[in-house]
């Protein structure tokens, strides 16, 4: 039997290992547009921070252990150009450029996202990058560097666009964020984001909410970055304004798509056609609060995903219940973390959410060293039980937010999860955890 | 109504100040034997290693915001004496030492716990000291301080022990630590008992395990400890071998005493009598793995069961699930952190336990900074269930424990768990959390 990748990042090679490990007679053939295979795309900023690292310490496993250890068929520089679901074929072009044609018994598409970028005059001028692959990382370097750029300019203010301010800043260049609508990080309790906004701030970031940019003019050896109200010159700008699913292929061969154009697929990661599979930023997924389709394009699913088409193809039948939108970024020294659904999403779920924001602190009454820690958590009038939390703090935001990540894996009321047995000792966290003195307190708003 | 509450920490005062809340027409009356309530007893060890602060920042409410804001009869230096549950009597001393007799309705012991004191010759000698309550926290800081001490030994090696390790080498002092039995946290899995081990000896503690205290004899100004193989000099000794109930209360007044005597309650918090409440450290509690009583006295179950029973006096019904066994603690530079059963308890317990020892990392792959993590999962051979886990690591494992003690309070399937959405992001943790990575590995030892 011949399994067939298309793409070779988390989804892809994860699928492929796996995949060899359960069934080492299987072919697996892998293809890889880029020249780059398993590394760590999240890890990037934090490079990029550094001008001392290479970006290829990012790679967790090169291309030939995987292929003269595990066995894998991993062709990089191959670009998939269509698929016949008929036929049971994938035509590509070879690092070559020629054209050839492969069959599959079973395929994956893992083909990721892609950043968006807008069509607007200049947005093709060098200087002007985007940041998802490891080519990406090296072409945002070696641009750092060869122009010793001063000010940069990111539009967008989401996750990747946050980390990317914090490396810029690293390396003491001015920092300057646009985006059109005039709130920051909207899917946030304004309370929190407002946490995040001063650390920006603190941080000498400059934020311009409400500008649109309208293009990107050259300016002597720069850019300028025009807006409707103003003008910023810098020598570099990052597009960081959100990502679109890569599912042309999968639209070409009339496989079926769903939310925001991600491949459709069931909990066993079948696409509408049960011979080909979908994994990864490609893909969408369940969402386990709402039991509805979702597109949160994240790398633990990505990784999970593989592997549960590794298992599909292999034999066994196994189904993923989703995720619960968990998501934690680091943005200078604060830590940010949400889970479930924020008021809005819990609406259109049909809920009546009820939610409450406390200030906690990171540790016990008189421990030195602790901050405060805000979170909110969200519960349905209705049932009782709980759809989300947000967390921010300077420490203990980030592992402190999978107990309600849990808990919503686990259909938990949000009494249930107030009586639950956390761990406490004085430089860790109150007696009561902030997130159980949330709980304490929307319980009260659900009664 | 009236109701009288015998103990002023944790969860007598909780119990006070709540039932005072819910129906402000209470009659709430509380006898405390020493002169201090409401304070942070487990934030002791950590204001002992500074002799700049004073053992008072621990306060969280001082008595007279009790009795003036919010009209609890709080009379300290009060020790209750006797309880007459057939006349709903409580008689005590007050603080001249007169005796004195109070009505109650309902009435809670919330009477805690108490060093347990080896019965050897010596241990009433100056220098011998434990640590339960602010005054022996006092106590400890004027005796280090007046006698200068240079060299102390500290007899048990649990969290308190290890804790005042602590902060005692960061006063420069010289810590000894004897125990009896030769293995070092005996309810740990071995692999990460040693991590343990090194750290304390890498932060120049002395561990003697194997090694019984026979008596403490006077050695010029300081003391003599002597054990059956060898002899310790110093000018303190701590005592920290564990602690008992203060049940005595109870148990003259007939009320049923369950496991290591701990007054036997309820969900609901009743002892044997419908009118008597116990809570706190001198209480018995349910375990959410083995639906069994327990007896793990710590401060949240405290904290927790002081409400339920102030929730029932005034009217509501309130039971609690009870604990999954959670517990942290930092020593030096690493956080060791637990929840659910061990192998051993499994077994008691009557569940077929497998278990799984991972090595994974606190930072995703090329992350600076990152170190070892040790997580240890058990799981249920026969049900799938998990049962329970430990971390150990320099970072992350103190909040990481509460997503499995979640799970545990949920009743989930290592592979459910294994399933659950946790944050990843480089700064925190691999892609694959390592309590997930465990979660996998113990999936495949329970098919």
């Amino acid at each position: 039997m011949k399994f067939v990748i298309i793409g070779g990042d988390a989804a892809g090679m994860s699928a492929a290992s796996r995949a060899k490990r359960n069934k080492p007679d299987l072919e697996v053939l892998v293809l890889e547009q880029t020249q780059d295979v398993s590394y760590s795309a999240c890890g990037m900023p934090y490079n990029i921070a550094d001008p001392d690292r290479s970006i290829d310490e990012l790679v967790v496993r090169q291309a030939r252990v995987f292929r003269e250890k595990q066995g894998i068929d991993l062709r990089i520089g191959h670009r998939a150009g269509s698929i016949d679901c008929a036929a049971r074929t994938v035509s590509a072009q070879d690092d070559q450029g020629k054209a050839i044609t492969f069959d599959y018994d079973k395929l994956l598409i893992a083909t990721g996202a892609s950043p968006i970028m807008p069509d607007l005059p200049g947005f093709n001028r060098s200087g002007v990058l985007a940041l998802k692959n490891l080519k990406d990382g090296r072409r945002i370097k070696e641009h750092l560097h060869a122009k010793g750029v001063k000010k940069t300019v990111i539009v967008g203010m989401g996750y990747i666009a946050l980390e990317m301010a914090e490396a810029l800043r690293a390396r003491g260049i001015e920092v300057h964020m646009v985006k059109p609508r005039s709130i920051l990080l909207p899917w946030m309790n304004r309370e929190l984001a407002s946490v995040v906004q001063e650390e920006l701030e603190a941080n000498q970031v400059h934020l311009h909410l409400g500008q649109e940019v309208t293009g990107i003019e050259q300016a002597g050896d720069g850019l300028k970055v025009v807006c409707l109200d103003m003008a910023l010159e810098c020598q570099m700008m990052l597009v960081a304004i959100g990502v679109k699913p890569n599912s042309e292929l999968a639209e070409d061969a009339r496989l079926e798509l769903g939310l925001k154009k991600a491949i459709a697929v069931d909990k066993a990661l079948h696409t509408s056609d049960q011979d080909v599979f979908s994994a990864g930023d490609c893909a969408d997924t369940y969402h386990v609060v709402t039991g509805q389709k979702t597109y949160i394009p994240l790398a633990l699913r990505a990784n999970r995903a593989g592997w549960a088409v590794a298992d599909n193809v292999t034999g066994q039948r196994v189904e993923l219940p989703g995720i619960a939108g968990t998501a934690v970024f680091k943005v200078f020294d604060l830590e940010v973390a949400r889970t479930g659904l924020n008021p809005e999403e819990a609406k259109a779920a049909g809920f009546e959410p009820v939610e409450v924001v406390i200030t906690g602190r990171t540790r016990a009454h008189a421990h030195p060293g602790a901050g405060d820690m805000k979170v909110q958590m969200i519960g349905d009038k209705k049932s009782g039980r709980l759809l989300g939390a947000q967390i921010v703090a300077k420490e203990g935001a980030a592992h402190r937010i999978n107990a309600p990540a849990v808990a919503l894996h686990s259909g938990l009321t949000v009494e249930e999860f107030s009586q639950t047995d956390l761990a406490y000792a004085p430089p860790f966290g109150p007696v009561w955890d902030p997130t159980l003195t949330a709980a304490n307190q929307l319980l009260k708003r659900l009664l």
